[in-house]
């Protein structure tokens, strides 16, 4: 499957976010094709902190093979990963990152790997399906505000 | 208590993550002079890569607490926190942070508050039992190498 069809899958998950009221981002995780973890951000509903999409992602990539080295593995996440999912994924050392629309407040992926010289840190591809991703965040919180 | 007091007692956490041959790192998590939550470095035990001692802890006060806010907390740790895990005070709006050691690897807490804007930050303490807590980690290592 293309970079497109698998963040097609992220963003359903992102919908499910949007359904229970969270903001909406989605993530999955590739190994060899095969989607060994999916999620969508859980913040309010598990009263945590840490439970945006990429990070319930990696934690299930993480059992599925009971490992914490995700090298072979790429991310897909609807939004540019945040500072906190960022040390996650180059700790993990993720292989590839792929991310729908580029993040704003939180000085995310692209610009900490831009400022910092790592042993490892993962290709990066953004703006896969990033208005379509985009549109929904921006949907959510007018609907927000209009209520 | 005082920092020294209660930096004894993430001390006494890490001490249990060098027993079970983790990375021995440590945090607890104040509040209201009650410790809410108290955690160790898990990251091999549960073969998960976010199983860091802070994020842990801070995981435990969302649900002691039932809400990810934890503006009235302070954290304390044996280790200057990643940015995985200055990602989620940011994010938590933890009142305060006190560490022990300071990080070199990572580039943390104290490099990335320092270079970034944002609405709140927290207050940040550091070398609080630091020669303790950072021969601590360089013993761990020393042992590793000699096995």
């Amino acid at each position: 499957m293309k970079d497109q069809d698998y963040m097609k899958i992220a963003y359903d998950q992102a919908l499910l976010a949007r359904d229970n009221d969270e903001v909406p981002i989605g993530a999955i995780i590739v190994k060899d094709d095969q989607i060994i973890a999916s999620a969508f951000n859980k913040k309010e509903l598990q009263n945590d902190v840490t439970a945006h999409a990429e990070m319930l992602a990696i934690r299930e990539a993480c059992q599925t093979l009971q490992t914490w080295h995700l090298e072979d593995c790429t991310l897909y996440t609807t939004l540019e990963p945040c500072i906190m999912c960022t040390g996650a994924i180059i700790q993990s050392r993720m292989k590839r990152v792929v991310f729908g629309a580029r993040g704003q407040r939180w000085n995310g992926l692209t610009q900490y790997i831009s400022q910092h010289d790592f042993n490892h840190y993962p290709d990066i591809s953004g703006d896969i399906l990033g208005t379509e991703c985009s549109q929904l965040i921006t949907n959510y919180f007018s609907d927000k505000r209009r209520k």
